[in-house]
């Protein structure tokens, strides 16, 4: 398996991790941080990531298509933490999506919509 | 939820099913049917088939990426089975991939590669 | 495979889809509709339910192990439900789990705890 | 988090990742190694180790029963990996799930059927 290619698996596993960690921290804060948009893109994170990684595991070319869609997925997320100023979780989560991000659209050969 | 929705989340369920099922029966079969490669494809397709009917279920947005997603993994399932002639049950995936596809593809706002 | 194996992955698949429009909901009410225990029991008993599901699709022996566990869980998740009066979503929620319980606990060979 | 239910969730973590990697391996092998049976355990233990970590990681109470069903599944697990001698994938497959079915039985508080 080329090195990128177990460098993203890495990336989307713990950015699986970290979304599901993240959705219960939100969830006990409440207020903005428990916002039904907000959950739901944590959830969807979590859940592609967790997707985009298995198709790598299992050595599929098909990889392209569930990186390129973990890539979007991911930047969504972050920018939903970057709206929750002062907290260094959310800050933390913003941090492991836009690696995620970076990392899943160099497997998908797609390059960052300016 | 707009009823095109309703029916692609109907189809995504359906063809995750389907592929499931039809996963064992080729193992059981063996010889070209269990052929690593397209169990894969059988095993990528029941997954993104899961995760794009999830982020419909959710109301999500991003329900675009995972649907494009979906729509190309399903399309490669379908010809994956097409290779194997003379089985009703690869007919019968083959069938259900395509509709998928083609309702995703229709969420996704996605036509068809040439 | 057996009338009462089919009977409880259609259950279980319901279940599934159940729970995580019903996350929704619950996020969007907000309240005691979106305490971070209910959210987490609703996204557990969604995912046990697509588990347990798959197992049996897949005609695995092992489905008793996982039907065990999604009885429990979705019971869990019924009384969840039940807290949370005068809302016609919940009461869904609620009967649906209690039906996907029973028919697990009878897939799983269990009897309910009294 | 108890140091534990942290280590489980690692054993979970790693056990997911192993099992869909043999997977292939064992497609790609044939014959003994691709047997029906054999791939659906495989396929049970990826899935039910990836549900159980994430109860751990949701912090959910309801851990005990998708760790008890994982034990189960991993030890079932282990043994159709044992049957296929002189294959050090195999060999590490079966390590690994015996590890995660003691974690787990730790964590379900149940102790291993003699």
């Amino acid at each position: 398996m080329p090195a990128n290619m177990q460098s993203c698996i890495e990336e989307c596993l713990t950015c699986h991790r970290i979304c599901v960690e993240t959705t219960q921290h939100c969830l006990e804060k409440g207020g903005k941080h428990a916002e039904a948009k907000h959950i739901r893109t944590l959830l969807d994170c979590a859940q592609i990531c967790a997707t985009s990684a298995d198709f790598m595991l299992r050595g599929s070319d098909l990889h392209v298509n569930t990186c390129a869609a973990c890539a979007e997925v991911c930047e969504a997320c972050a920018k939903s933490c970057d709206r929750i100023a002062d907290d260094a979780e959310m800050k933390r989560c913003a941090d492991v999506c836009r690696r995620c991000a970076a990392s899943c659209r160099e497997m998908a050969g797609t390059r960052r919509a300016a």
